[in-house]
């Protein structure tokens, strides 16, 4: 049977494109000791995926041409010689853009076992997968939220960033500003992200819009997008302000010397501020209790997962190029196929 | 009798300079209900002040020409109708640059008492003070200092800098890189303040004197200069490293549009790293522990404080001016006068 996969064919010199992939047709693969068989159901696209695209990651192993894709999706486990994940289970691991994957618990980042089967399976791409837990620890554990934190969240109708706001509020957070491109994406942000506000990057000057929702400074920034705009915050943070950098999508297109220079950085430390980064899969200890929070917001309607799907593998390029073109609103993900009965 | 003090002259435009000052012969004040009259022994200078002097201050009332200079020093109380304070105690408080003070508890940040009179009473405002302390809480609640971190200072040589290494080898580090400016300095990090290697930066090329002895990333690096140097150590930091902003020497003279501007602050968010700044006076409840730790570690011969202290109080514009023209090694401060016996 004909295991359909994405591979590399080309690096972007720029942002991706449906050119720079080829669509194979591999084999499904045997089982091999040790090893599960996963049918992918579901397949996620995240900006960092350009790194790999162009071989500009630091702490991962570059992508050749010709290289299936890297990518992490929800499967189910069809066949397994592995105990760690039994026939029949959910699994969100490293599938790779393809129908079948042949993996093992040793994986790095390492699969997980998706519980609370009465939410949908493509959950485990949103709220009760690694984007969902990056908006719970880059809150909680870096940006060590308090209630009266005034927040602004870039990227804010983004993958991480639709989750952001709901998030902060079942944190017990009061007041969450988000900043988007376009007058849609800024009404989604108030009727259906949890967003008390919003500022159109494209229609407002950003730093009168700063002064006018933040006239006693920014708390904590939850930072999607880096560059001139959180240059820009960081002129506006308050006394002890905490900056959680979640990602920098306008400076992953950038050569080197393109990229920006920061005129505001001083004022970390003249206020006492700290910025951080983190990587979600650094917490995987926690991942077990991570859902089982999630779940609850989402059962209690404190937490909708906004998630953006396109139907069939074939999708997956143009689904990687909306995240760079800001044509998506929420969790970017390709349903590939659906469970099987009885396994 | 006389109170000799110092009061604001002029606003510096550039780094400070005796003209700035003015001496002034005040009277002792009166004892008031609730107060405490204190006899300054030491008075300590601190980069800092220059913001105070410009009236360049965040977070401080700004002082006005003809102000008492601000400053802290340790005292001695000579009488007193604050019980938190009683006559014969040993006080490191806000004194201000004169020869007596009329002080409560309530001053912000607040006095606190010193305990240890088993060691030099300088020891108030170099490794027993908020300068020891801070060198502490940079390594330990701010860099969360692992054993195994390379580890790098800027600013080795000065007040707080010239304690960072031997704390950090009292808590377990293996090895500390200084930067100073000039080969004598230099030789002082290494025979005398603990730092296992030093970087002349007036006599090498930054970049590959950190390539040389960071070939694996620099995992903690303790800021007190900011700036280039700061941009430069962005360049070379490891994943998940801590870099902790102690002060930005460098930038405090520059007007706002001649500050840097940052090259590799994307580096933090492409490595999980984080940057971070404090207040010491945030940690004062700690004060009494962070105190005791240190003395043992003094008596023990594994901190030796190393203080610059010249005589007088004639002598504090000249001692303030040295910060900002590299004389100084080691923590710059006045000796005022000897305690009173019989208090």
């Amino acid at each position: 049977m004909l295991n359909h996969q994405w591979v590399l064919a080309e690096r972007p010199t720029s942002y991706p494109e449906p050119h720079h992939f080829r669509l194979v047709h591999g084999h499904i693969p045997q089982l091999q000791p040790g090893k599960a068989l996963v049918k992918t159901l579901y397949l996620g696209v995240a900006p960092v995926m350009l790194r790999y695209m162009r071989n500009d990651t630091e702490f991962e192993a570059p992508l050749k041409i010709g290289d299936l894709m890297m990518g992490r999706g929800v499967g189910q486990v069809v066949e397994s010689d592995c105990p760690d994940l039994p026939a029949g289970a959910i699994v969100q691991a490293r599938l790779g853009w393809q129908e079948y994957a042949l993996i093992d618990g040793a994986q790095h980042p390492a699969p997980f076992l998706l519980e609370h089967h009465d939410l949908p399976y493509s959950h485990g791409l949103s709220s009760l997968g690694p984007s969902g837990f990056t908006a719970l620890i880059g809150l909680r554990e870096i940006g060590n939220l308090k209630h009266s934190d005034q927040i602004l969240v870039s990227g804010a109708a983004g993958g991480v960033g639709s989750q952001v706001a709901q998030v902060a509020k079942a944190l017990g957070a009061r007041n969450v500003v988000g900043i988007a491109g376009g007058a849609e994406k800024c009404r989604l942000l108030v009727e259906q992200l949890g967003y008390d506000a919003a500022v159109d990057y494209k229609g407002t000057d950003l730093e009168d819009a700063l002064q006018h929702h933040f006239p006693q400074g920014i708390d904590l920034f939850y930072d999607n997008v880096g560059g001139p705009l959180l240059d820009a915050v960081l002129a506006r943070i308050s006394r002890r302000a905490r900056i959680v950098i979640c990602g920098s999508i306008s400076e992953y297109l950038l050569p080197a010397d393109a990229q920006h220079q920061f005129r505001n950085l001083q004022n970390l430390g003249r206020r006492d501020a700290r910025m951080e980064a983190f990587f979600v899969f650094d917490y995987g200890d926690h991942y077990g209790a991570y859902a089982s929070e999630l779940a609850t917001w989402i059962r209690a309607g404190l937490l909708q997962p906004r998630e953006d799907i396109s139907q069939g593998i074939a999708s997956l390029p143009g689904a990687l190029t909306d995240l760079y073109t800001g044509a998506n609103i929420g969790v970017r993900m390709v349903h590939v196929a659906d469970p099987e009965s009885g396994v």
